[in-house]
């Protein structure tokens, strides 16, 4: 299913912007008359009926709207930058198509890059919504210092992935089903003592995602997974 | 830890080939005397130290083997080739470091393109090892017809990931802990009706892997890892 996206259709904004109304009219070729699918971003999920097939301005008329399902768990990785780019960019995009709520990219006392390409990721989480078929645009954050994300995050699951030899219980074992979780995911070279200090001052507990020794970006999508099993199996 | 790979350490040869040779001595700049971490790729891991720095055949001496710890169950993903090389290339680097014992690329019937680089992704499997220290070389096959695959493999858990909207149960809620896995995994076209008939006829199991609409690479990592935490955890 081609899914599109405009963020204004409930501000009454029923035409898309130039770059989906030219995939819409050059490369799917649709015309007046033929139905589209669409989402708002904002949990919504509509359906419309084509009325001009402007490459520029492909304007339609709702038909439907439907709301999608909503979850009562959500989930938010906070995670730092890669020292190459791709790696941040797979994982953001593998989330999103997994299901996740909101990403903050955190810096990190070991973090080794911090330029980020904000505009990038954010593209990428409309097209894996889009593709993924979902309704809601998850919520990025970058690049926010560690502490100061620590200090401020509401959640009533937070953890830190970080593996306590003396008590090295996974994420799955620990995290309650239903509830809103924050998972912290550290640089290559791991947080330092002061983060993980910091965090567990803060009511963030450790969890292992598992014995291996896992890539940041690898790590975030591990506890993304994690979490929606425990929910939704 | 820096693990190097010398597959050919269990027939005696004490030297790590030139691309090896060069990154232990010009990049790690390791000195004669220095210790190294090795492994060969079939489950040993082994402690040496530096005989002679050599940039092109740096030797060792060998001072301990181990076993790495076995485990009580196999994964092994049979997958599509994906259109885009780099999305397979990603499947194969993260499967390894979450941890897969075999990877066989297959040709289905809506497969979009078949030229894979074997060579590529098998370089990708000694790395993705080697950084999540590893000491088992996941077997690689690629290409073998679907049909062939289904006729011939061996398995005591066989799932095909197909949502079958009467019985939509999730591969964690289906498969047994402690046995030996195969996947299929289709391309973004999904199987073929006589795929799915050939497979349940050879006693796969249709098996869900979460509500989200996944591409393909996506698709067969949340198939490993679900496994993974399923044995696990």
């Amino acid at each position: 299913m081609n899914l599109f996206y405009q963020p204004r259709l409930p501000e009454g904004i029923h035409y898309l912007d130039p770059d989906e109304s030219r995939h819409c009219t050059k490369v799917l070729r649709k015309k007046q008359g033929d139905t589209l699918h669409l989402t708002d971003g904002k949990g919504f999920f509509y359906t419309a009926v084509i009325t001009h097939p402007d490459p520029q301005r492909c304007t339609f008329e709702v038909t439907e709207k439907q709301a999608a399902p909503t979850r009562d768990f959500s989930i938010h990785i906070a995670i730092s930058p890669t020292k190459n780019a791709d790696r941040l960019e797979w994982f953001v995009e593998k989330s999103v198509e997994i299901g996740i709520d909101a990403i903050t990219i955190t810096e990190c006392d070991h973090t080794e890059r911090i330029h980020i390409k904000l505009e990038r990721l954010e593209k990428l989480c409309v097209s894996a919504m889009k593709q993924s078929v979902k309704a809601t645009l998850p919520k990025l954050t970058g690049v926010v210092p560690l502490p100061e994300f620590i200090a401020h995050v509401k959640a009533t699951g937070k953890f830190i992935a970080y593996v306590d030899p003396d008590n090295p219980l996974h994420l799955y074992q620990m995290a309650t089903p239903h509830q809103d979780y924050v998972v912290l995911i550290g640089p290559e070279g791991d947080f330092s003592k002061e983060e993980l200090a910091l965090a567990l001052q803060q009511g963030f507990r450790k969890a292992s995602l598992g014995p291996s020794r896992l890539r940041t970006e690898t790590a975030g999508l591990v506890a993304c997974h994690t979490l929606h099993l425990l929910n939704t199996v």
